[in-house]
């Protein structure tokens, strides 16, 4: 299962050596990575992030070393195959962190994995003293943050399976049906879609709606509802991601109106794509829309965030980030309007950047959706 | 769903008051709880564990704060319902550490949540400069280790469903099957038994039994295979985790006096269960036997781990843990013996401490099961 996401070796072979070259680039000695994207990202196949640590060096010079539970070798040596990672196992009643220490030692600047536990990092850095700690974060991901084209076909994968999955829910009959049955049911359909782990199925019906994380409860949906239906999974190791919101019946005029607003605000966003545009410029192509439109205040969150591996990573389409779009660059554009108490809306597309502009990896219709 | 989860709400409320009471007798002027079990346990809720800061502040003296991105009020506000805890939004281009640092300003010892992601930790670091920062594993797991009657009645639930889900696929066909294909049958089984989620479903058959955290793949499943099934889920917020070992066709006589051993090892460690014995202890009674038939070597991880809202958490079953069992505690015992590129066996309980001694909550046979 694991092993179907691995890329070739040669490929981690060199995402390796990239780290370690843009590690000594930001001055940093080595880095540590325990078990998360970052670490499959390097090493091909994902280990349990438990309390058993579980840590890869990457020296900015250097072969690359893992300190792991003994009972985590044999599944390590499996995946590894013929990368050159030196194996070091600690048994039961070692102290992983004095083998870290020792294998570490002498430098100066130790970047640890941004989702590293913090017991991990307090015990580091008191054994590491006087190192400094910083944050791998920048430096993984300047390596992760543009997709290769093989990376892109797993995201346009990902999100083909996405759409499957929407169009067969937004094609059923709604109305009498819970938000958990229906979250439990759209779950089945990723799965079916060809995904490998349906991830998040939020169904935010009737006032609902205007909760834009909305946990599906036991409220069932009733005509008169406005649904914000946000899906996606993972599929050979990346992310899908996608909104879109229905109406069950006849749509009242103000939702109406409130929805093709987003609309407009949604499309010119994807539209303004292309390299060299600040991210900061697509949050404020769709917020400037919907600003104008009144509905400013309903629009309490960023235009969207980048999406790989992780369903959540750089870029993120926010006010505050000026970075330039590159080619390679694949983030969501997902406005949204929420009226608390009352209803919301969002529409979401997952997009690429490319020389030719933006390139959306959900094809399916952005309108608002007349359901039963 | 996650509502479903709660316990009344003097019972949070209790956990709230309990939490600052233990970080004061500890020293702690605060603790710092991003979205993880400890959240789950004081709030009652799972908030997404995600790269926008969400910060439960739990003074030691005085009101609890939650700092949380504004898109996620709307849920945290239905799910806090009457828990007195002041609800401190930011907007998407403001910094969350500021607000952290306004709330403690002045407090000198600082706990942060053990599984906090090390980006943030950092950065608080820096902010309450010069707080010192410690691990508030201590003082949650204080809380969390001792499951009250109703923890232990969730324990017994989630137990029932794993049982359940292991006596039927015990009961089919498994050669033929991939690992995969069988791992995912028994996904849907624990679902159908009443988890809210299928965990996981270790399928390790032929040379990966000797795997322990093996990965299930693409391996057809034969006769003369050993296969080690570890299974579990949540249901309503409690792990279960079993753990059971088949053989197809006829068991090689080698193979079933290494099970016999395993057994004679499993059972007299749960027997050893009691108030007042060290968990070292309960590792050295399954240990000593498993050492005595000459399988030492082959015994490569710790007798167990505690389990509740995480699968593993405190108390751990370990030879270098001299904590003293009390009642309430509850946590597997799952010794294992695994011959490399051959075969392996494991067998796993949850036991739960009462004054009358450890009480299993998985109650299907420990044989070694003789499967087609």
């Amino acid at each position: 299962m694991t092993t179907a996401h691995r890329f070739a070796s040669s490929v981690h072979r060199d995402r390796l050596a990239r780290a370690g070259a843009e590690a000594s680039e930001r001055g940093v000695d080595v880095l540590l990575i325990t078990p998360s994207p970052d670490y499959a990202y390097l090493l091909g196949y994902r280990a349990p992030a438990l309390e058993r640590l579980t840590c890869l060096i990457v020296p900015a010079d250097g072969e690359p070393a893992l300190v792991l539970p003994r009972l985590e070798e044999p599944l390590a040596r499996h995946e590894l195959d013929d990368l050159q990672v030196a194996l070091v196992p600690w048994d039961e009643t070692d102290d992983p962190i004095r083998l870290v220490q020792a294998i570490v030692a002498g430098a100066r600047r130790v970047a640890v994995q941004d989702q590293m536990w913090a017991r991990f990092a307090l015990r580091l850095r008191a054994a590491l003293d006087p190192a400094e700690l910083v944050e791998a974060g920048p430096t993984m991901s300047a390596l992760r943050r543009i997709k290769s084209p093989e990376e892109i076909e797993r995201l346009r994968a990902a999100g083909s399976a996405a759409d499957s999955a929407m169009t067969s829910v937004i094609g059923e009959r709604l109305s009498g049906r819970t938000e958990a049955d229906l979250s439990r049911h759209i779950r089945d359909l990723l799965l079916e879609a060809g995904h490998d782990d349906a991830g998040f199925a939020i169904v935010a019906s009737g006032p609902n709606s205007a909760s834009p994380h909305h946990e599906a409860g036991e409220r069932v949906i009733e005509t008169g509802d406005a649904i914000v239906l946000d899906i996606g999974g993972t599929r050979a190791g990346y992310s899908s991601d996608t909104s879109r919101t229905a109406f069950v019946g006849d749509p009242e005029p103000e939702f109406a109106a409130l929805h093709a607003v987003l609309r407009e605000a949604q499309t010119a966003a994807c539209e303004a794509v292309q390299p060299g545009v600040p991210c900061s410029e697509i949050d404020a192509v769709a917020r400037g829309i919907i600003n104008e439109a009144g509905y400013g205040d309903a629009f309490i969150h960023r235009t969207g965030h980048g999406i790989g591996m992780e369903t959540h990573e750089d870029p993120y389409i926010v006010a505050s980030n000026p970075e330039l779009l590159r080619e390679g660059h694949a983030f969501s554009v997902e406005p949204g309007i929420y009226m608390r108490d009352r209803w919301g809306a969002r529409i979401e597309d997952i997009v690429v950047c490319t020389d030719a502009g933006g390139e959306r990896l959900n094809t399916t219709s952005t309108e608002l959706y007349v359901v039963e």
